[in-house]
């Protein structure tokens, strides 16, 4: 059971954590925290946390367990902010896209990775905002990945397990930079992919007409492009090395791709598409077998 | 009224445009006609032909309305199978998805555009084939372009324009150059990412491990990779010219953008992703006009 749980960042990420815990019995009290005032009144109507302060520091004091759901951005003057203020015995956990941006800002803010930090990805989300968009039911049956290092508290991890239990998630474990190197592969590039072409087609003269044309999968493929461009810098330049790499891997594989259509090389496309079709077929929809 | 509507493959698109028709009563007979027989005879057994035949020529002796649903490759084939066999007043129109070689089938078959043959595309369809995959609905509120040329019998135009409002659908008129510029940019180059995406995560020597933490996303913008590789092998070679100059235009994009990230540049991630969303937000879930 988690006495108070903090909350910095109600939004989607956050709102539904606080929704699930709430649902499953598992907190008793949740104070929320963040920068606009009017999503925390209305986190507040909604029942989503049980009061709220702007003030990091009022937050988190008192508080269990803190659970930091914000752009990446925004992580380090929030450890800053709450350094001298938790509880003893409190543990500190999150949700950032990417994890040695992280680590790196608990390194800079408490001069070593404190021991009761524990770094974590929840892998879900919608492409919608606030507290508004948040649900009880957002992490259920979804992966967690928690990133703990040598110097992680075992105490620590293992409430932030049981509290992503909790919610129906499943939670893995992976070495943070190996979470960086996947996530970037399977989020972070197909992310820069759809915006690149939205934005190419943005850029057309006849954008009007090219849009009014574009169908239901054109829909599909694109709806990650309405994700928000904040938190989206903040990933991107936190997670650098590791997408530059995989956005370098990827245009190496398109520019192969586009020989292929210039020169009418039929049996090289096909290769490809049937490559590509049968590797969606097995492992998105299909079935790979879940981690332990 | 559709006398005796042919189907030359009678897949999801062939399929459904039976079964719509069928549907609001605007046809009394349906020949079916294609490669795989299980499949014809499933159809029949499904109520969405009257009868089939394997013989193109035999298929539609008869017909006062023939449909060819069939990927770009197999149009010339199909043209020279049928063309000493159409009824008088036959009309023949197709849902290829590129519309250039298509009637550079038709010319070479017939020595020049007939009259009779009205090329068009229906802006619809899913990742799935086969007539299971059809129903009768695919067409509702979707936008069918029909590409007529000079040649083109304004009759022949008017009562394909007529089947298409029978099933729901919005028509439109375009030239074929500009059909299949549209296209490259909303449909094919999208299909071209997506199989793209794939394929270089499926040649990572990890990919076992990648795909399992995919998460919906990544499911969604990668559902266009299952599509049929024969189908978008032939339309990237149909529609070449116009699908290289949009891969190219995009490797331009997607240049810039590693940049910015190789360099950290936040303002210009932000600008990108922004402007994007704008775009996305407005145009694809929002509300452009329809054309008249």
């Amino acid at each position: 059971m988690i006495e108070r749980l903090c909350v910095v960042g109600v939004g989607l990420i956050g709102g539904s954590l606080a929704r699930a815990l709430r649902a499953a019995g598992a907190v008793r009290e949740v104070v929320g925290c963040g920068r606009g005032r009017a999503n925390l009144e209305r986190a507040v109507a909604l029942g989503v946390v049980d009061r709220f302060t702007q003030d990091v520091g009022e937050a988190v004091s008192g508080a269990d367990l803190v659970f930091l759901a914000l752009p990446l951005g925004a992580m380090r003057p929030a450890l800053e902010a709450l350094r001298d203020r938790l509880a003893p015995g409190a543990v500190v956990t999150d949700g950032g896209s990417a994890k040695a941006s992280v680590v790196a800002d608990a390194r800079a803010v408490f001069g070593a990775v404190p021991p009761f930090f524990v770094p974590g990805h929840p892998i879900a989300g919608t492409e919608k905002n606030g507290v508004e968009a948040s649900f009880a039911t957002l992490y259920r049956s979804r992966r967690v990945i928690l990133t703990p290092l040598h110097e992680t508290d075992p105490g620590a991890v293992a409430r932030v397990e049981e509290m992503w239990r909790a919610c129906g998630a499943e939670v893995s474990y992976m070495t943070v930079g190996h979470h960086d190197e996947v996530l970037a592969a399977t989020s972070h590039l197909p992310h820069m992919l759809a915006y690149a072409l939205v934005d190419s087609l943005a850029r057309l003269e006849e954008h009007d007409e090219v849009f009014r044309y574009a169908a239901g999968g054109f829909r599909d493929f694109t709806r990650i492009a309405s994700s928000n461009p904040v938190m989206w810098r903040d990933i991107c330049i936190a997670n650098r090395e590791a997408l530059a790499r995989m956005l370098g891997r990827f245009s190496g594989e398109l520019a192969e791709l586009t020989a292929a259509v210039e020169g009418g090389d039929g049996e090289r496309l096909l290769e490809i598409f049937a490559r590509a079709k049968r590797a969606r077929d097995r492992y998105v929809d299909g079935g790979v077998p879940s981690p332990e």
